[in-house]
């Protein structure tokens, strides 16, 4: 069975944006891949270092949010990054050969710097976050990266680092990644933004109906319709867009309704509220028991935590060995 | 009694130029001081990492050398740095709070990257050397770091790094280190250039006779006495200041025969060869039988990973508590 390493940086509450962008993912590849899901908490801290204190409920927060999704920790090795003390030494040891062009050319890094202005991320860390990305990947042998176009460059550099380690110590030890590029269908915010937590513009993956139904209603449509006898125009609705994830069959439906002007938009939106609570509805109580009963989250992160460290403390052996150490 | 905290890294063997600029100073640093000795492999890894294959054995050597020439493991912690983890832990933490500005214009860093041209420390790990550096300082909570004037920027970005960790999570954690600064006499290497493994002009700690009389009766003297019945000037002569540091005594006696031409340069070396000699003998000796019975040496360095451990480990635990990690 092929390796899978994917995380998700701990740095606020899932949402839909989260199911349709990458868990749903994750939950299918469980059945065709041997799957590593890493709470990436280094990489969190490498952005809310200025706001840690709220890391670790978060961190439990969107583990529990995994398994009542679908991860299934019988199939898959879930664990939290920090407690696997290998990604840090092979994060130092992948340093050591990085050259600074590599990481400072790397184009998310100046963009990133941009676009997180207010976090001040222009850190020695997050130089290197690809390094220490890298050292993840690495550690697990994993033959594919579950990546978005964004992040090739990113893995590139794992790329460039495995065959770099190879020449300087003359021996095999690490796989070289390949992305696995999947199709994601885009779900936008309430407000037709990227869906975001700072943009508070989100429905989380536990929001409670009466909030849902509120979020719903007060999302944006077709701006040109006024009134409800107009007829709408669903492509550039993101309400209609919603549907198409979350209820693709009442597509066609819902475009006759709202070209025939035979429904408002709220009427609109409150089937839609109705739809995406029936679709949250067995997690958000599946995940109210998890959190109930933390022992067996606990447990589960235990177990995580071994499995992985037995996995990357072998890699990490190895390449300590090729390089004499 | 204040703690201090200093280290070498062990990328060759230890010469003359060591015991008269940092050892001999730590030997007699331990009377007053707690002291942490370290052996910084991390540090030798990030300009060595081309050449890593006998690090291991020369960081025993090294250490051996430590033991033969004063270092009382009773009286202080001597240790391997790679050996005790938080060190890596508190990096990635003070990573995350150094602004790039103040690793990227540390005056030591461009220096470095000029001399060590062929060594190509261009790298991500390299450019983080001070901040390394800072968690090594900090996690033993030192009062003082032994440095020289060149090594002064290295010890400020720590100072800084205490100065923001303090305030972004608004507790004291760290001690803020001064440095020591150490008036130390300059050995300079056979030829008149610093001593140093790269230029083959040194005499290591634990030279054998007949091979130290080779090199010490090969060593420049003033250029322009020619023959033995001109007048020397010891003022510009390499051998002289030996003497100075050797065997300060006999000072004038020297100047005496070298300016009066009683002696020529070859007797005058053939004596100071006795007398380092000499001073290198009982050292020698000790160092044999410490490296004949490995197992002390591995049972000093065993103590002393424990005894910093526990002190790091502290440190680290109360920096994160103080993060909420």
């Amino acid at each position: 069975m092929k390796r899978i390493l994917s995380g998700m940086r701990p740095t606020g509450k899932l949402h839909l944006g989260h199911w349709v962008g990458a868990l749903s993912n994750w939950v299918s590849l469980q059945d065709n891949y041997q799957c590593f899901f890493m709470v990436a908490d280094w990489h969190a801290l490498m952005s809310e270092y200025k706001n840690t204190g709220q890391m670790q409920q978060l961190l439990l927060d969107n583990v529990a949010d995994w398994l009542a999704w679908g991860i299934d920790p019988e199939k898959s090795v879930v664990f939290i990054q920090s407690q696997v003390p290998a990604h840090l030494e092979l994060f130092i040891i992948l340093s050591l050969i990085t050259p600074l062009g590599w990481v400072w050319r790397c184009p998310t890094f100046k963009e990133q710097i941009r676009q997180l202005k207010d976090k001040e991320v222009n850190t020695y860390a997050f130089l290197g976050y690809p390094v220490l990305q890298a050292a993840d990947i690495l550690l697990y042998r994993a033959d594919f990266v579950p990546v978005g176009e964004d992040q090739l460059p990113h893995l590139e550099i794992t790329r460039e680092l495995v065959r770099r380690f190879h020449f300087l110590y003359k021996r095999e030890v690490f796989i070289e990644p390949q992305p696995l590029l999947t199709k994601i269908p885009k779900l936008l915010g309430l407000d037709g933004r990227k869906m975001s937590k700072s943009y508070n513009n989100y429905i989380s993956l536990d929001e409670e109906k009466e909030s849902l139904r509120k979020k719903v209603l007060s999302m944006f449509t077709d701006p040109e319709r006024k009134y409800k006898h107009q007829p709408g125009r669903p492509h550039v609705c993101n309400v209609f867009s919603y549907y198409n994830v979350f209820s693709p069959k009442m597509s066609s439906q819902v475009e006759n309704w709202c070209r025939q002007a035979e429904k408002g938009c709220k009427e609109c939106k409150a089937i839609l509220a109705d739809i995406i609570e029936e679709f949250i509805l067995p997690h958000r109580e599946k995940k109210k028991k998890i959190l109930k009963e933390k022992k067996m989250l606990y447990n589960i992160l235990e177990e995580g935590r071994k499995k992985a460290s037995s996995f990357a403390e072998a890699t990490l052996k190895e390449a300590k060995k090729v390089m004499g150490l």
